[in-house]
């Protein structure tokens, strides 16, 4: 397999996503929270990258959820913040979901033969489900404005570690940055948290008062889910 | 410190380099190479973008060195292989080099207060220079044709570790790129050849037949020589 590791949105190029798996990586945050709705049991999430857009495509019973600047918008359901999207308020309902740089991925990705939501909270379950889906795939780690974020980068690199273990080092190969995102992961693994809270994502919302969203956001591999765009809604990958 | 690693030239914002001192890193192969011809005697380099200009600067008894594609430019004395500028051919000769992405790297950080040459070769020194310089730093990969390339990260990785290691890990901050080439450089540190070996510019020198100058590039730590921009020429850092 190829693996291509994409440092931010504004370096990805659409065209070369076509026949291939796409894996968005936000981890702080919203693909942790696309990830955590699904398994929550939410039928569906759409992401969409405007406010208006959002509203436009709001039905009764669907919940508005998203942020701009990591708050949330004036009139809607949720922030972005996995730890609003329980059970009790998510279940069987769709959520309409736009977020400064995830959705914007997701979006971005659309040429792509499947598109999956990456965290670290699922990278394991990512790994399998992109080889099952079996065709070279690119991680495009969303990072913050159009600037690489290493919490991305980290989670980048977890999805690589888990695709070399199972297919075996010789049978991936990966551009540049991916090798170094790998080669980053492996230092980082056991205190995984620490970096979380030293990068520039995770100061500001450790400031911001979500010190606990970045411990969940923070576990690997706690989560069989996997996300995966069927028209323009984020389902869960039938297992 | 604050240290700012940018993952190509591309991506550098000049303005942003004032007041600043820029560590411009192109290991494989130019800033390795003006690291030998300076540590081999050569009075000076002269960094420059086009043949054109090279052409235009040179004067009796000046050297024309430089690569496009790897390959040595018709009607010039020397490519770009470090193996080349050897002590008999350069000392006490000026340089004009011309080279597709590092001396493109060193023009690019013209707004710099301090401008300096750096490669895994030299890294501790280079790390030395900048304390010694006292201001916060840049180290610009310059990567291939404006997409990042890993030898360029790991040494960027280097000079942060040995920053650190001087400094202490509280009185350094870096971007989050940064931090992530200083964890990418911590796993690679012991087998830093196979990396070279094994990233894209790596199997494409190798193919061409400059297994050597891989050999040479990857060593890290082997030479006290630190280039600085003065005027328009690279010299030493006087120690």
């Amino acid at each position: 397999m190829h693996i291509e590791v994409v440092a931010n949105i504004g370096e990805a190029r659409s065209e070369e996503f076509l026949h291939k798996t796409v894996v968005v990586v936000d981890v702080l945050r919203a693909t942790s929270t696309i990830i955590t709705a699904l398994s929550n049991g939410s039928r569906g999430i759409v992401p969409v990258e405007t406010v208006v857009k959002a509203k436009e495509l709001y039905r009764e019973g669907d919940l508005l959820g998203g942020e701009r600047f990591c708050k949330k918008i004036p009139g809607f359901d949720f922030g972005n913040s996995p730890l609003e999207y329980t059970r009790e308020a998510v279940q069987d309902r769709r959520i309409i979901l736009t977020t400064t740089n995830g959705t914007r991925g997701i979006q971005k990705a659309l040429k792509a033969s499947h598109v999956l939501a990456g965290a670290l909270m699922n990278g394991r379950a990512c790994a399998d489900a992109a080889i099952q889906l079996g065709r070279d795939t690119v991680i495009l780690c969303a990072g913050t404005q159009d600037v690489f974020s290493l919490e991305d980068g980290l989670c980048a690199g977890l999805i690589m570690h888990e695709i070399i273990q199972k297919l075996g080092a010789e049978h991936v190969q990966a551009n540049d940055f991916g090798m170094a995102m790998h080669s980053a992961y492996l230092t980082c693994k056991h205190r995984l948290l620490d970096h979380l809270l030293s990068c520039s994502n995770g100061r500001k919302m450790k400031k911001s008062g979500f010190l606990a969203d970045i411990i969940l956001c923070a576990q690997a591999n706690i989560s069989e889910s996997v996300p995966i765009l069927e028209n323009d809604h984020m389902v869960l990958l039938p297992r």
